[in-house]
């Protein structure tokens, strides 16, 4: 007999409520009954992402809907600015590369988070550039980026702000319109707790002034169409019914919660996260920007740290993820996102210092499920 | 209490089997546990493709697949032909434009199939032309083409067969490889009796040469990663992870069933359907191309057709479709199709009778449920 525990950063684990909602038997999306789940999952991600502008539903997954980002803004031969520093600021630049936008990268050591100032300079020198692509949590490295004080930087200018908040939106806190956010797109198989498949988009109004004049090529990302149809509480083409009538179970679970308490849970298992690793003599790999949505921690010295994670997975049924990239085999990442809480945290610590006995790493048994106690009984 | 009956032509109803495997507890796409349910899927793809050429997943829906077909295939300028016979046919052209490619579109009536030497004729008349764009089953009209005349046609030119089977794959037959169709595409709400959110696309050697120069821009949907991953059982970006564990069950389904079962099961039920319809005093819309997927009937003058699909659905939870596009009011669609039986059918026509009853159309109560009996009985 095997329990399985997913300390993943995507998929997140699934809540029962939601389980049940994938398990039903379909009915069709041309329907009021279709419409009504359709409304309350468009407007329950506007609580979510604390804005009063649409958020749009497609059917793919995270990358998809970064495509449509900058398919929908840009026209080829604008400039953009994409910050770099993992994996997914990568993306950004890959994705603009494409369609024949240039790109100018800001990069940014993996580990660390952009410095708001560098993006203000660049900003200055170019006032041509159109939009600038940034990264809320780098799931890669663990980072999450001062969004906020991004959006002071940018909102003066002409360019719009696009921020991938695939990991950590509903998870950290993110104010789309207070933080003049023009576009923020998402993942269901993070903090929204749901399997992936569909994407979400926000736009502002600044960023349909572009959308307005993008040459870029498109159709099924096209978001004018996707406006038409949500403006009739319509999909374009036939949109992942059981994702989104899951998508409704999921947002009810959060409303009910509250976006506080949900940040102040993601913001616990960190701390209880980074306190245990620490406890077992491990290093962050992110130590000065650690995001409260997944913790990167470094590989020691003689130790396998690919093989950690596959005996954890494979022999214990615990799944924490490796390192991507460049990152291959010198961290592992534990995640503390969507449906995650303290006892699967401390089962996953739990895990861990079983797997590094094993390996024979050297250190008191048992004390980073101590640090993880400490920490959890210290904020309740 | 109301039970509901799916008669659409997408979604389909979905097995048991399905639903649960869609409520399981997700697992981590990046494992070994989860690469040998892409690798069964992958293989029993082949089995209803009828192919052994690779067919890709792809995170969206079908119009999304559409899309992967005409920008992995060509470059912008480039001259291709689509055949519009209806919605969907329409939407090839759409596609091809939105991205610069020339369209010489064959415009066939709605209702009729399009002849296979109208296709020879074009493509004699300008050798330039890179691919054939076709549909399997016009959705919006119930006409099936006859791809594998149209193979024919194609093969000993320099232009590739693409054809969208959307609608039909898994329900008729559709020899890829035999009838040499280079690219075949499809979505999971229909034959394959999955919820949407999938797409699958297959690709011939004589594609993939077209594909090694395409020139259109693309990122999420580039079939040559999706190859490179494809390759390592693997996907380029975060597949939908529970709908793929539900294919397999569905392919399951399929394979123990046998294909020649299956394609026999929907030409019973359409021929059932249309004997019924036809019992009622009601006209098919496309009577010499009636393919075995979803019918087409008229609407008899002086009835409400929305209407009626809207009692039969708000008032007795008998879902059928109404007409799209030009054929809105005009015709109502009985999808015979995926996880639908005899049984199925018969309530439908009940239900159709019913309301037909109440809504003062004239016709003998019974004789379109007799005329479907009389049908499955010969066919036993």
């Amino acid at each position: 007999m095997k329990k399985n525990y997913l300390l993943t950063p995507g998929p997140t684990p699934l809540p029962p409520q939601v389980c049940e909602a994938l398990g039903r038997p379909i009915i069709h999306h041309r329907t009021p009954q279709f419409q009504a789940l359709l409304k309350e999952a468009s407007e329950g991600l506007k609580y979510v992402y604390q804005t009063k502008q649409d958020v749009f539903i497609l059917a793919s997954s995270g990358t998809g809907v970064m495509e449509a980002a900058a398919v929908n803004l840009l026209s080829p031969q604008d400039t953009v600015i994409t910050v770099q520093g993992g994996k997914f600021g990568e993306r950004w630049t890959e994705i603009c590369s494409a369609y024949g936008i240039n790109t100018e990268i800001i990069n940014v050591e993996w580990g660390k988070a952009v410095e708001p100032k560098a993006i203000k300079e660049r900003l200055k020198a170019n006032p041509k550039i159109k939009a600038v692509f940034t990264t809320l949590c780098e799931t890669s490295t663990g980072v999450a980026s001062d969004i906020k004080a991004i959006g002071e930087v940018v909102k003066d200018t002409e360019a719009v702000l696009v921020v991938d908040a695939i990991s950590g939106l509903g998870a950290i806190d993110l104010q789309t319109d207070a933080w003049f956010c023009d576009v923020v797109i998402c993942g269901s198989q993070k903090g929204l707790m749901l399997p992936p498949g569909l994407g979400f988009i926000s736009v502002s109004s600044k960023a349909w002034e572009l959308i307005e004049n993008s040459k870029c090529p498109k159709y099924y990302f096209d978001l004018k169409e996707a406006k038409k149809a949500l403006d009739k509480t319509d999909t374009p083409f036939t949109p992942a019914i059981t994702l989104i009538i899951a998508l409704c179970e999921a947002l009810k679970m959060m409303k009910q919660d509250g976006l506080a308490n949900i940040f102040l849970r993601h913001r616990k298992m960190a701390e209880a996260t980074r306190k245990a690793v620490k406890a077992l003599g491990l290093e962050l790999f992110a130590p000065t920007a650690a995001s409260d949505v997944v913790t990167a921690v470094c590989v020691p010295k003689d130790l396998d740290g690919e093989k950690l994670v596959k005996v954890m997975r494979d022999t214990y049924a615990v799944t924490i993820a490796g390192g991507q990239s460049e990152l291959k085999g010198k961290v592992f990442r534990i995640a503390h996102m969507g449906f995650i809480e303290e006892f699967d945290i401390i089962a996953g610590i739990s895990c861990l210092e079983k797997v590094l006995s094993q390996m024979g790493y050297d250190f008191v048994l048992g004390a980073g499920v101590k640090a993880a106690e400490e920490e959890f009984l210290k904020n309740t």
